[in-house]
């Protein structure tokens, strides 16, 4: 373990120095009047990422997916209809973690490489006269596919459907790095983790709920004691957990948001676009397709690039780790050897991007794709040079 | 936060310098092959702790109180019979949990400060002909009363009673501080946390099944995900964790248990006793009595004191946080404000203990209670003095 | 290496994990303006640690012996006059270097534990009717002897002489801990180290020069490049040094300056004065004497305890290593074997002092002397109780 | 500060976590054993480093330019003459020194980008009847100009004219980077600091005297005293030092002497070639040329990197500071403005070398220079790709 070279994976990210400093810290007494002095800053900082004047922030000492799991067993009840749509595996485990907790989930097969089905929701929610829906499922971006979805045009489905199901968004790999808006789309619940835009270890799940999906938690009954947000607030409300809290995680938290805040979070997500944008110019100069369909559908977090038919994408990722000592992320599911994947999110800069792509193209020529090298960089490079933000 | 003063409560523990580096590590891809080398020789030291040549090792990004729900959603069915004593806030929540995940406890009421009661254990299993009790539940060491059970004795009710049910063990802060024997035992299912003996942070629960528990999550009903250990087992045989793994912490964790195993298991547990035994001479000395009735049951890892009547324990502790900067632990549930609790286990030397209790008499003296300054220091001089091991 | 309990050495002193993590920052370029915001606050504070509106700072990777050597070989010609007081180890060495650098130094021998003979410096300074003397050395705290001596007298007995030498003062154990008034002092030269008061690895040798010290400079033929002030200021004045400087180490500097500026220097040197005064509310316990010989030479940051005739107080030293890994001070020079010495300084509570004297309190016992398990604790503990500053 | 792209300056260099870690060490006493099993390590793997059975090495907390400065004032009397050749700001800054302490250097002007003039040396020692010449100094590696010379070739030298003379040799830029052979080339004192190929902070100057060299010492009038290497061995002899050493620091070299041991001497001299050879290619074609004249010269640590006539070299310095956070030497003396130079020494791979390259690239490209961006990491990829050594 080296740690010479940045990693390129889609999460967990690479983490600022300070950041994993704060994350370090010490003992303390969790029960202690300082400990309130690290949660509710967290809490505050969380909710002004995302855009809430009034979401309930929870956190959990677990990852995304016991997000979701908090989201679902707080809300609704066995046998409860949700509506969602697969098109990638994040998407599809989440599909998945419902059919465990016994909830009837209609899904809306999707390509893997497209967006959101917003129109496809909407038809389905017109359909459903007596409400029997509780909730939607939207993976805000899928992280197999590098593809992300207009959670806005969600909401106008439900809007235009006169639907009271409630809105889960799994933001796990936009929240921090890409623009969410908790209020102004009508989300009830999203969902986060610690290890992708804030910049932190993989261990916090971090989630936001409206109103409406607090209130839900009341006659909830599917089983949950550890993701139980009643028992969370209550130790909220005296500055603790239900449990031992992950302190130093939490500490890291509230430096990381001082940090996103302080930079501005409209240019937190320029940053992200601008980098994304240099990794697609790059893509564009190999000759090579990312699995996103489409601009409007591209992701500012990580790419998937489609190599040639016959190739086995994972090579490049295997090659790149035994050769070069670079990671980057393998295809996943259905796309499982045709795509590898470039993390481009989190402490990240223009001129370690560079490296990252001047790996891949080097990986690529030694497993003999008909790449030039240098020219993906170049593309990249032209496009930072005109791009970049001075005083970084 | 200025932590200089070790902390005194009964988790999260003082930490060792290496450990605290070991978990701050920069960010690898756990996908790849290195994450192997830290997630195996962490399973394999657990199971060591344990003292289990076959126990199936668990670690879940989350706490005790997420190793608690492991051991019960992957082993029952709602309505399935458990068999607890409640003798303390730790088994007392556990129950909780047990209720909420719809399960019939049958519970035993034993004062707080007695340790479970194995005689009444052999003789509600002896009366359940029909074996109806799934589970029997046993705290190891309640660490609201300071009070550590015998688990052989509740092994030797199982077997009087020749009853079939499974023994989960709440061991989360006795194992890798106090002898605990997974296989002598019979133990099915045993929980424990990253926070306490292994004296990391928290953010780990760490489980151990026996072949018989593993077997009965084939027939478990209970709907999980996120602490689903068949996911988890899958990850684990291809290196990995079916989410992100908390990288950092169980690399901690490894050096933790290489430090735990070079000391060796019997010197760890010998030195918690030691300086226990020194705690305990002070609270004689100071005319103080612990929670725990008698000696068979005193905890090698947290001292419940009681304080005289009329007076509000919790005073100490919030006294010796405002005006000394140590932390103590207060009492919880119903012995709040009659007991106060020095918690000693983790990373702790004689040497810190006499500092901690410097500063109880301090605080007690300051509060007006009949305690002679110096009193508990000197006996725990005297005994340390006889009995430190040198080199240490 | 535990690193479980404190030191308590008189320096390096215990560090400010705060301090630490900012010593430990990544490699930056020391040649951009980054490295000025890093320098100038650390020359800004000294000078305030300093009591000085005018003095020039000057800081050397290297220690306080360097220290001593920048003085001398920036302001002296071979052959010039100095005159200085023995009565520790330090002043010896320092002594003994005026003498390998070619000086001719007019020792005045002083009884070890007694203060600088300001008396003596008088007599002498009017008897020097042609100045010959240029210098007069002052050490401020001997870390031999535990012996503080008084400057404002040296400064009184070179105004009543009317004599032009220049006063150079060792305030390696005393600056930041103890007060110290360059200005008002009429100090020339002052010289500390980074890893006594400023709670820091040793490392820097810190000194602070008045504009006569500086002019003399002009005319100082002994050779020197290493700790040439001029090359040294004219590479502050471009924001850097003649050589690669320390940079890590001058974070921690600029952020241990602002530590103890925030806390007050007065506020700290009260602090300092607390903890030392408990120290020897616990020698008097004991039935010990210090090796300072009266209340008004007793230093706030280091005691030398002397112990009963025929027994070789060095064992206290290694016995309280070997069996309790504690670390205190032997005696050195003319006071070995007669003395122990407990350093109080630096990042330091009465909390953590009390296990330094529980445990001096052991090896005393351990070895044999009449000293009383408890009873410099309890000496300690009732004064620290009745003076102890809420909210630490 | 966001230390978030590597260094590209000529030290002090990207350090390892693991050195950093190592060197963040909390205080012990350094009088203890303890220190003697970070001391002695220290001083045996220098050793190795240097290829020497029998040199005795000295590290002081200081740098390099203190090296140079022990040398001296170790083996030398005022008045003793030095032969010097300038072919660069540091060769220039020791015969600087040199005449600051009073030596008589003669000095042979070497072009700047020439290695050391071997046979001008030859001559002048040959010419030198009454062997009045002490010391003949030789820069291995010119820093400022990214020439390496043949320290062989002046062994050479001195042998053919049978002259006597000490062979002192600034190793600063190459040891622990390029092969050194401290005894096969007859080297007196050998001279080096923490910040280069030793991957840690500045604060350390080590230096290797062999027996004639010590023997010298005996008669060096010179004065000193921090630098005075008979009693660093007393010191050494006591597992100590004559004054506080830098615990910390001297922890760190103690690992990255076993990472550089362990990966074998010759493994990292090829690595520092490769990563350099990589470095050249890009040069080439960018069209540009070295300061160094010719491929002999070449130094593996660092190149200097000629600009077209009427371009201000500095301005690539600046830029990439200013727009990229990527920090570049600058030229110093007499190639100010004409050169920029990139330092590729120490903690770095192939990768972390590309993103420099790239770096370089935009910054010529921004500044209007003739360059083609991707050219310059195009062909440096194509070296590393075939060049590569897997695992790393």
């Amino acid at each position: 373990m080296s740690f010479q070279n940045p990693v390129f994976i889609p999460g967990p990210t690479n983490m600022p120095e300070a950041v994993r400093q704060a994350c370090y810290m010490p003992t303390i007494d969790h029960r202690s009047p300082t400990f309130g002095k690290i949660l509710h800053p967290c809490l505050d900082g969380v909710r002004k990422v995302l855009k809430s004047d009034s979401a309930k922030i929870f956190i959990f000492p677990s990852t995304g997916t016991g997000g979701w799991e908090t989201a679902l067993t707080n809300t609704l009840n066995s046998g409860d209809k949700v509506l969602a749509a697969r098109n990638g595996m994040f998407s599809h485990r989440w599909i998945d973690m419902c059919q465990r907790h016994g909830l009837d989930v209609q899904v809306v097969e999707t390509p893997w490489g497209e967006g959101l089905p917003a129109d496809k929701y909407e038809e389905i929610l017109k359909a459903d006269k007596n409400h029997e829906i509780k909730v939607v499922l939207a993976t805000h971006n899928e992280t197999a596919t590098g593809v992300k979805s207009d959670i806005s045009a969600v909401r106008k489905a439900l809007d235009a459907a006169g639907h009271p199901a409630m809105l889960f968004v799994d933001g796990v790999s936009s929240i921090a790095s890409m623009d969410f808006r908790f209020d102004e789309w009508g989300v009830d619940v999203a969902v986060t983790g610690s290890q992708k835009g804030f910049m932190l270890p993989a261990g916090l799940a971090i989630v936001g709920f409206s109103e409406k999906a607090v209130a839900a938690s009341q006659n909830a009954g599917l089983p949950r004691t550890f993701f139980d947000i009643k028992d969370m607030q209550k130790g909220y409300d005296a500055n603790a957990f239900p449990y031992t809290p992950p302190v130093g995680l939490m500490n890291g938290l509230k430096l990381s948001l001082d940090m996103l805040l302080d930079e501005g979070l409209e240019t937190v997500f320029a940053r992200h676009h601008r980098i994304a944008e240099g990794v697609r110019k790059a893509v564009s100069a190999w000759g090579l397709e990312l699995c996103a369909v489409s601009p409007e559908v591209y992701s500012d977090t990580v790419s998937a690039i489609r190599t040639p038919e016959g190739f086995n994408a994972t090579e490049i990722v295997t090659h790149a780790a035994n050769k070069y000592d670079v990671a980057f992320g393998v295809g996943l599911g259905e796309v499982a050897g045709k795509v590898f994947r470039i993390g481009h999110l989190g402490s990240l800069t223009d001129v370690m991007m560079l490296s990252g792509l001047a790996t891949a193209e080097m990986c690529m020529v030694d497993l003999g794709l008909d790449v030039k090298l240098g020219s993906g960089v170049a593309a990249a490079q032209e496009y930072y040079s005109n791009n970049a933000v001075d005083g970084k």
